[in-house]
């Protein structure tokens, strides 16, 4: 039995909970300053606001200001911040944590820099790490799990990455119960790149439902075929991709193609893949969804933009990349949808 | 301006009639000893029975005991028997053939041989000519694309192979559509290694639907983390099996995959994996399904069959290809379904 605390209450943060608790490890909630509420919410009904099912009981809550009350003899932190929350974690977080403490983030992203490479929230963190002298064994979980999901006991496949394959090993015995299944791999570069690669690929997928909506009516039955051709390519420039991330590897590709399958049939990603298909431009169907930022689009557009800089430079060819390139112009450019279906042939 | 023969008027094959008299070409389709009932049909009505629009104006329709007439100035043969009319195509079509003929085939498959081979119809049929002394320029199709989808100009991609590029070449010219988007390849293993090895996880991933029908109830909303983990896992063991048959190239892989997807959601194949997944056994779900043998299950029949003869000599491992192995288990051992996930865990 461990101790373990989970630092933000979004759903896929809260989600590990429920095998967390359900293997007997005590497990403390913490909100993020954002998180006020849904903490509040959690200690008055037992229930995630956006879960389908309460916590299993003995789980507690936490508001952020209570964090060493929650870090008390943890064994365990899961970072379940968003992309958005990379830099409060970093700042906020890290610095408080215990020495050798076990970390285990959610955070699915890559960040691009200026020279053109895109690296992993795990590296920025522990560049962090690095620059006041910590030691702590970062870790990330990657892969196809829906949150909502995952509470429901659906038969599910994640991997852990991380450097220490002692560490690894002990956060998989802490954390795989008869429905989450765990893989272990020391390419974190690979498992996530492989899950931040999806993000603009699953919008592809979803911009063929919508444009197939405006061909055929908004009430026509779903076609596969150009979702399949659109998948296909996906598979092809994953792999290049993973090539560049000096990962290509078929765990790592096994991962992001699960990963992006689950993606295509979940959330907002599909949702504006779908308007955007219908022939809504990006600001419009921002709207629609109430103006809230998709993380997914945000880093869909940042791998973008370090494909656009190494094509400039001649280490990549825009012909492997038609399709992550397109959506780049749909979403960052404001183009309308028209896929290049030829630009798929080989 | 083309003169193209289809001998077989099965939904693909029929199907492929769009593209090609929509491009202007004189289409003659010819129905086998098997499809006199659907050719009277299509003579009296213009349509496939099976197919959702009516044929494109112009397509002409032939009894097999026409077929010499249908053959009259062809330059093209489109193959479309189903993998039980492999030997029929070989034995009554193919010596009759006028030399240097080029032929396209959709049938899609592999057959096993006695010393663990699996060999491409294409394979077959080349012994054919060999041994008759016959040339014919022996290509084949394969790729994502539903019938009822392509006739609907649905988007749609997929591969050509065969060995000769300029042949490759003119039937691309003589069949792409703005909706039939064709790619090249002369590695024939390659192409139809990865859409007949898709056909055992196909069934994979339609059985978690039945399995989460039966715990979650048979109108519960489909759960896609489970789908995921099955779909994941296909990529890896699909990976191995090109590398098996000698042809581990993304172009490949991303064809199988893209095939893959578009057969989880289509067909007899999904509903057969549903019932089993729901708890039926594999001589009632075929039952269930009028009895008919499906042609998708005999190939991951005769794939499973090869895999096991090369773990049995140490030439394949059996802990690389739990899914494959389980599904044989079920279709061909008739066990009850029960999906190794934690072997999935690299």
């Amino acid at each position: 039995m461990a101790t373990i605390t989970i630092i933000g209450s979004g759903m896929m943060g809260s989600a590990l909970a429920f095998p967390a608790r359900e293997n007997g490890n005590t497990v403390r909630l913490v909100g993020t300053p954002l998180d006020r509420e849904i903490i509040e919410s959690c200690k008055a009904t037992g229930k995630h606001p956006k879960l389908p099912l309460p916590f299993p009981a003995g789980v507690e809550y936490f508001q952020i200001e209570q964090l060493s009350d929650a870090l008390e003899g943890a064994d365990m932190v899961i970072g379940g911040v968003s992309s958005f929350g990379v830099e409060w974690f970093s700042e906020a977080i890290l610095p408080v944590l215990p020495d050798e403490m076990k970390v285990l983030t959610v955070t699915k992203g890559l960040m691009d820099t200026e020279d053109g490479k895109l690296i992993t929230y795990l590296d920025i963190w522990q560049k962090k790490l690095d620059s006041i002298g910590k030691r702590l064994s970062l870790n990330a979980v990657g892969g196809p799990c829906t949150s909502y999901e995952l509470v429901q006991h659906d038969q599910t496949e994640v991997a852990f990455c991380g450097r220490n394959t002692d560490d690894l090993a002990w956060l998989k015995s802490v954390m795989q119960t008869d429905y989450y299944h765990i893989s272990l791999s020391q390419d974190i570069v690979g498992i996530e790149s492989a899950v931040a690669l999806k993000n603009g690929y699953a919008l592809g997928v979803a911009l063929t439902v919508g444009l197939n909506q405006r061909t055929f009516g908004l009430d026509s039955e779903l076609h596969y075929n150009s979702q399949a051709a659109v998948f296909g390519q996906a598979v092809r420039e994953m792999t290049k991709l993973l090539a560049f991330q000096g990962a290509p590897d078929v765990n790592n590709l096994a991962v992001g193609i699960g990963d992006l399958y689950v993606t295509v049939y979940g959330g907002r990603t599909r949702l504006i893949g779908i308007l955007l298909g219908r022939g809504m431009g990006i600001d419009e169907a921002r709207e629609e969804l109430n103006g809230v930022t998709l993380e997914s689009l945000v880093v869909a557009g940042r791998v973008a933009k370090v494909i656009r800089q190494r094509i400039a430079t001649g280490e990549l060819h825009a012909a492997d990349f038609p399709l992550l390139l397109h959506i780049d112009e749909i979403i960052t450019d404001r183009l309308p949808v028209c896929i290049p279906w030829e630009q798929f042939t080989f």
